[in-house]
């Protein structure tokens, strides 16, 4: 038999990583509910809600096609953490799946911008990035599916929505991705305390070029690995000795100096 | 008897509000305990550390001249919420009192630039928010005393140690303040996604002035007296049609837009 094409192994891999080989997420609250009934994309398993919730979400319930289960407030039988602020809505769903980075990212005749989460593990700080990358028009947020925040209920609702919107690719390897982002002719600018240029300096020359920032989980920042395959490392200007930016601040201060005019 | 002077007023209730009028506020993990432990100004009532967390912060506590309580890490014994990550250490405190808005933002020759928050309640935010002020040197954050995140353990954790250095000013009246402020020589620059211009050129003509940023919660943004008092609404660049930055995100931005050279 012959040997499977790269992308077709990357794209299986891709789904497995996202969708197949991973357990069903339960998303909650009622924002986060109603976004993914009104997600095409989003495979629906189960529907737990309170008569009150039922009420809220009526359209898009029935739009849907779902029938849900009507659920007790007060002992509420979907399986979540207790400090999960379910609002009576909880909805059992598969990630999804967003294809590949050679797909999603290919520039098509723009100046696209992505962003490369090194391990960040935060599910709230995930779902932060994925709403600002939304804002900022980001192409996609790719990272490795092992050490990041999978798809959670947590991470849905500090997207705020962005879940349902933003391209959010679980990828096997982030070097290999870095390695294809490099070939579709984008510029890869990591971000580090250490970097040689500030911000600002370190993106003027890739103006209208397609962009990767790449950051790194707080702590540890970027691995070597990932360090050694930018083309250069930017630093936030900070005023103070002290402190460092919440990765999901930096992220949007990042895509805010990256902006394309 | 005479009437006291408005700054000795002003000064009281911000004391009420910030210090002596509320109870006390149980810091938690090793972050948070040893910078709270290292900061002079910090009145510090009890702590409970398991004997792990004891050792690794042995130096610091010895420092301070505390007598730690030995806790069982199974069944610790500081009154936390039950999911707050505490890693062994608790630390019980009185609020800081940073001052008053006169006192603490007064230019003395330089341009500063201050936050203001019209009732940011989420203390994670609050406590992202006075990182970022600290790493691009905001003089201050200042917030109404009531509908604002008081000082928590939660806020503290977010924080990384920022609650410890960046004054967090929580005043009786923010409209009052921002009075004071614009008597002091401050613009005071909106953030509101119907701001009339884009944020790098609304705050183009405030380069060498000192400068207050004002951000309102989530879902209902700025009231409208806090936008009436500005002198000018912004809004932060969106490529999308949806959503709009987490609130700590939307400051980090617009402080780095701010950033002094």
């Amino acid at each position: 038999m012959a040997r499977k094409p790269d992308w077709a192994i990357e794209k299986e891999r891709a789904r497995r990583g996202a969708g197949g080989g991973e357990s069903t997420v339960w998303l909650f609250g009622l924002h986060a509910v109603r976004d993914a009934l009104r997600n095409p994309a989003r495979k629906r398993k189960r529907l737990i809600v309170t008569r009150n919730a039922a009420d809220r979400l009526a359209e898009d319930i029935a739009a849907s096609g779902m029938e849900p289960e009507i659920g007790d407030a007060r002992k509420f039988p979907a399986p979540l953490d207790p400090q999960s602020v379910h609002q009576g809505a909880a909805l059992e769903v598969e990630p999804l799946d967003w294809g590949s980075v050679s797909e999603r990212c290919a520039p098509r005749g723009e100046a696209p911008v992505v962003l490369l989460l090194d391990r960040v593990s935060d599910p709230h700080n995930v779902g932060a990035i994925l709403r600002s990358a939304e804002v900022f028009g980001a192409r996609a947020v790719v990272a490795p599916a092992r050490h990041s925040s999978p798809e959670t209920g947590a991470l849905a609702k500090s997207a705020s929505g962005a879940l349902e919107r933003q391209p959010y690719l679980r990828v096997t390897n982030l070097a290999r991705a870095m390695e294809a982002l490099r070939e579709m002719g984008y510029a890869i600018v990591g971000l580090d305390g250490e970097g040689d240029a500030e911000l600002g300096e370190a993106l003027a020359p890739y103006g209208d070029q397609p962009l990767a920032l790449a950051l790194g989980s707080e702590g540890p920042g970027l691995r070597q690995l990932t360090r050694d395959l930018c083309d250069t490392l930017a630093r936030i200007p900070a005023s103070g000795q002290f402190g460092s930016l919440n990765v999901s601040n930096a992220a949007a201060v990042s895509l805010y100096a990256a902006r394309r005019s």
